[in-house]
């Protein structure tokens, strides 16, 4: 199996080493990332500017191919590109920070597996949701786990699967919980400021506000200790809300 | 009814200035958009650097917020800065350009309108279907018309509204179609080039695929000659494939 490895928090990252070990035992890996932080991206891409490819090392030895761009650019210059052969299955991560909730609408790590579902590959984002003395041990257990089992959970090929894993000791997790997206979200704050000549600018900040009411959402499930599953799709339509209006003739 | 103005194509672009015009008889217009063009930015957002904010002019009086940021950049700081009240609507557009088929998941105009959804606001994304010598007239007469009756669409609060216009004299549009989100994509070709000191560096393009077998998605409608409706939705969840994967009870 050839896996490729890509994520949002950049090729130098602890969290893609952490993804690469996990998935080390489970087929061949190429890693192609962003050469700096992406995070927020959503699915952004690049058309405007070059993409440059270079070479980065870690512990004196090739790790990837690093590329100024986004995890979306990644993912499809590794595909179009610099892969010899299509990759069997698409890896995302290992994120630093929940992606669960809105927050899977901003998210570039959710995006590199959303690039590699559009492409026609089977694809996983896996988040570690804490900023703070993040427990690799079990993200890499966790990861390992879910990837050697993808297979098993014959997801539709026009969904990837979104995995976020709390970041508790490996023992104390409580199991897999299959969970929809959250309405929890942040709320921005702004930090206005004047810069020495005079003019406005302003740092977004924010704070997570729990909106969600139900219980069995990836935000609720992941606060009782459990891994979220959540298959996401790349199909935007809300065919409720067409049923809705289909009613609705109006002429020009 | 107070409305908000954004974009991807830049707060100079001619389709924002064509969007105010269509919207002047609805209400009291704010136009808050990105100072340079942010086509394919997904819903990116602006965290490790700060948002400049500066009054752009056309035609030599105030147009609006010009802000060095993304279309979610903009509704985001608007909402909580820049506006006196909180907006009841959102328009953004009128892209040059088509948000249809798999394209939406990249759209910078979108994303202003998902933002906006995502904020709590009714939200509709235009965009008009060319590159080449755009028909703002018919453009106008859509958007007017589309945003005076939306009210009666009663969409659901998770929804935007998602227009894509012909570029067709107005008299030769075939009327609405209510439409799905189709599969037809742009399908990359890297154009690989090397610098002057032995770099690698690649352009991305690419040609639009038609991958939809169906009539009645958007990519399809569009080419009909009909302006095509589609609500999208914030939730990413393939509620579906929950349902396929209900069985899959794994363990740690």
């Amino acid at each position: 199996m050839h896996i490729l490895i890509c994520n949002d928090d950049g090729i130098h990252a602890p969290g893609i080493a952490a993804l690469v070990e996990a998935a080390r035992d489970l087929g061949d890996i190429t890693v192609v990332a962003p050469e700096a932080e992406q995070s927020a991206v959503g699915h952004a891409i690049t058309i405007a500017s070059p993409l440059k490819v270079s070479r980065a090392k870690r512990n004196g030895a090739f790790f990837g191919h690093a590329v100024s761009g986004t995890p979306a650019d990644c993912v499809k210059l590794a595909v179009s590109e610099l892969l010899p052969t299509p990759p069997d299955l698409i890896l995302s991560g290992i994120n630093l920070g929940a992606n669960a909730g809105i927050s899977v609408l901003y998210s570039g790590t959710v995006s590199g597996a959303t690039e590699g579902t559009i492409l026609g590959f089977p694809s996983i984002a896996f988040s570690l949701c804490t900023f703070v003395e993040p427990r690799w041990d079990t993200a890499i257990r966790v990861a390992r786990n879910v990837t050697a089992r993808f297979a098993d959970l014959n997801l539709p090929a026009d969904s990837l699967l979104n995995v976020n894993i709390p970041n508790l000791p490996y023992e104390e997790l409580k199991g897999f919980a299959i969970a929809p997206v959250g309405k929890s979200r942040w709320v921005e704050e702004f930090d206005a400021r004047t810069d020495p000549r005079g003019n406005d600018y302003y740092w977004m900040d924010g704070v997570l506000k729990l909106f969600d009411d139900t219980g069995d959402s990836d935000v609720a499930r992941l606060r009782e200790g459990y891994v979220t599953l959540t298959p996401l799709h790349i199909d935007l339509t809300n065919y409720a809300a067409m049923d809705t209006v289909a009613g609705w003739q109006i002429e020009l």
